[in-house]
């Protein structure tokens, strides 16, 4: 039993609830195989002989919770920004995402995916892929091999996408179920995500047979809505029967029949929003992709306080940063310039509230992820922020520290990642 | 004459106008003392005996110019986001200002603030420091000595201020006064600069004596105009006698009687906007601060349209980055959420629009800076970003590459700097 007992100690801080920053200074946290078992001030008798690893006056925080990347993007991140949505679909992505046949880039370009996760302390991640199957299994693989947990979508879209980019609605099907069948119970902390692109680029037939693909393999389920204004005239010109672009995905099946995740939603409205909450569909809010696509701030005070859980995405490569701690610094920003949008009745987040979409609230879908209660898997980060002390004339509270570190910090103070109770190490691709 | 000579090859890229971003791939520039005397692809006859520093794949680019950043809230860099601008004043940048009549935490934090502009790649940078002679003469001191370019302003406030930071009108004219004899012959590269802190904390003698001061010595002025609502309603209360808040500086002799600054204006009216333009009053657009403390976004393209020169600030610490890569990043960004909240009247700004206003827009406040124009003092970053490339397999044009280094990369790329013809090292405090 001991063996599979560990010890660490620190500044330990977690948001159990939203917006409620819960700090343990110096105490310890025992995990048990993969969970928390308890954090104590003072070591209890039992736990006398397991050794302690020490991070002295570091911070330690959950994990960080990215809901939403698009990996084949990843060499785009900071270009085509002078475009919106569908024409930088067609200027920037679809040309890269279209290389994704190529075996070799694919799996160069994935390498330095996941070891930029790993840099920026993602423990956690939802990714896209391409239409293609083997180059997605690869990102896959290379995730699990780096111990990093996710789920990884092969895109589907067989419709108003270019030639180098479409599928048939049977070899969509077919190659999706392909690669379910290879990766589902290939990994523990990797698995298969369904991932039609968004309405446009797949037909009803698609859509449809995804999500029978998604019940049977009892799998979730990702895509788009509502993040810009051309997109949401063309969903509505595509599907005039429908009332509005959330209940397209649900009359297929794809809206919270699996456990679901929406990219952006931007633009929803009421009824689209009850529908959301009574579907339990997870908002990924990815802001810096808002701001550079100029797709709009998401009313996201209005899904929390409709109960509609909220995580955070980065959104590669529409957002340009990898890092959580920036999307959490700019979920905040935004949220003031709402804020003032909406003669301040949307109030603005706190740092203990966006704290909780990119841990806790995002780990949600991943089971009991982004907590440090007792039950939860032990994801974590050791911070060192030590170097951006200026004088130790100034005495910072363990809550400034943690809003410093999210603001001015940087990869560099990460020192120790651990996943599923186990330590990560930088891969060696 | 030759050993006065200098010739650097590589990338370069230059805005010699608003919006018009030039490149002249593996080019040649030449320097004479301080000055760019012509940029070359072959290199003529006469300069042939003259060694060239070649940067090979590098991008050359102007130094960055900063026009609004309060040294003594370096600190406080991501605290206190929680708060609008006058509670944030009161609750945060007071108390730590306060610290400066401490001439060793001055010393202490100013050596940091100055690696930081260094490292940042700022050639040139408008300061605030505090009420403290003492301290802000240390500031300058140690900006001339690490090379850089600079105004710096001792603080003025006499009135609405706490009782650790206030000063008789006399006690802050004649401290003023003194600072700017002690200083204003000192040193090449870095001057004095009137600095006001704004309308609620300067008596109407304070300002009107600054004002003075600022004629007698021929030195320019700085301030902050229309931040926040809060702010503009205190202005109007304290001044119900001038039609709007850039009235009241401009009564007192402070609105472009002298070359002047303005921070912020993210909220004047069509009148102040003729004034500012008829006054050559140049708008430091700082978008981080306005995100950070809820005060808005700046109708820059308002001010550009009616010909009022733009730079751009960091406002640390309002603003977290000390980077004028992330501050134009984030110009770019906040712009798109004007322009739809304009109903796309305020059309959104590009890579080349932001980075003259970074380069040779701000720059112009220092005289031919921020360009490589024949005449032109020569500052400049050498930006190697071969480690922001994913795959040898991608290639990218000049102005794409520019836009990756501002959008992910960061000072590791920044390999050397100058700054009116010199290399300028770290400094070494």
């Amino acid at each position: 039993m001991e063996e599979n007992r560990k010890i660490i100690k620190g500044n330990i801080a977690f948001t159990p609830r939203f917006g409620k920053l819960e700090v343990r200074e110096n105490s310890f946290i025992v995990i048990e195989g993969k969970q928390v078992k308890g954090i104590y001030c003072e070591l209890p008798a039992e736990y006398k002989n397991i050794s302690v690893t020490d991070y002295q006056d570091a911070l330690i925080i959950p994990g960080l919770v990215d809901l939403h990347f698009h990996a084949p993007q990843f060499a785009n991140r900071g270009l085509g920004f002078d475009l919106e949505l569908l024409p930088w679909l067609e200027g920037y992505t679809f040309p890269e995402e279209a290389k994704f046949i190529n075996a070799a880039y694919a799996q160069e370009v994935y390498k330095k995916v996941v070891t930029e996760l790993w840099k920026w302390g993602t423990t956690r991640v939802v990714l896209f892929g391409t239409i293609h199957k083997e180059a997605t299994a690869k990102l896959m693989e290379l995730l699990a091999q780096a111990g990093l947990g996710g789920y990884v979508g092969k895109v589907n879209m067989d419709r108003n996408s270019p030639d180098i980019l479409i599928e048939t609605t049977e070899q969509s099907l077919t190659a999706t179920e392909d690669y379910i069948k290879d990766t589902v119970d290939r990994y523990q902390l990797v698995k298969p995500i369904l991932t039609p692109r968004f309405v446009p680029t797949c037909t009803p037939e698609l859509m449809a047979g995804i999500a029978k693909l998604a019940k049977k393999y009892n799998l979730p389920v990702q895509s788009h809505l509502s993040e810009n204004a051309g997109e949401i005239a063309w969903v509505k010109e595509l599907h005039p029967e429908c009332q509005n672009y959330a209940s397209v995905y649900h009359k297929f099946g794809l809206f919270g029949q699996q456990p679901t995740i929406m990219a952006h939603c931007v633009y929803n409205d009421d009824t689209e929003i009850e529908l959301m909450a009574k579907s339990k569909v997870y908002v990924a809010h990815c802001p810096y992709s808002n701001n550079n696509l100029a797709s709009g701030i998401a009313p996201v005070r209005k899904y929390i306080d409709n109960g509609i859980i909220v995580g955070l995405g980065t959104d590669v490569a529409g957002g340009h940063e990898v890092s959580m701690a920036k999307v959490m610094a700019m979920a905040v920003q935004v949220s003031k310039l709402k804020w003032l949008a909406t003669d301040k009745k949307e109030k603005f987040f706190t740092i203990p509230e966006v704290f909780y979409m990119a841990t806790k609230g995002g780990g949600s879908f991943f089971g009991k992820v982004g907590s440090f209660e007792d039950g939860y898997e032990f994801d974590a980060l050791v911070i060192d922020d030590s170097c951006l002390e200026v004088s130790a004339y100034n005495r910072y509270s363990i809550e400034e520290r943690l809003s410093r570190f999210l603001y001015i910090g940087d990869y560099k103070n990460i020192v120790a990642r651990y996943i599923a109770g186990a330590k990560i190490e930088q891969p060696q691709f």
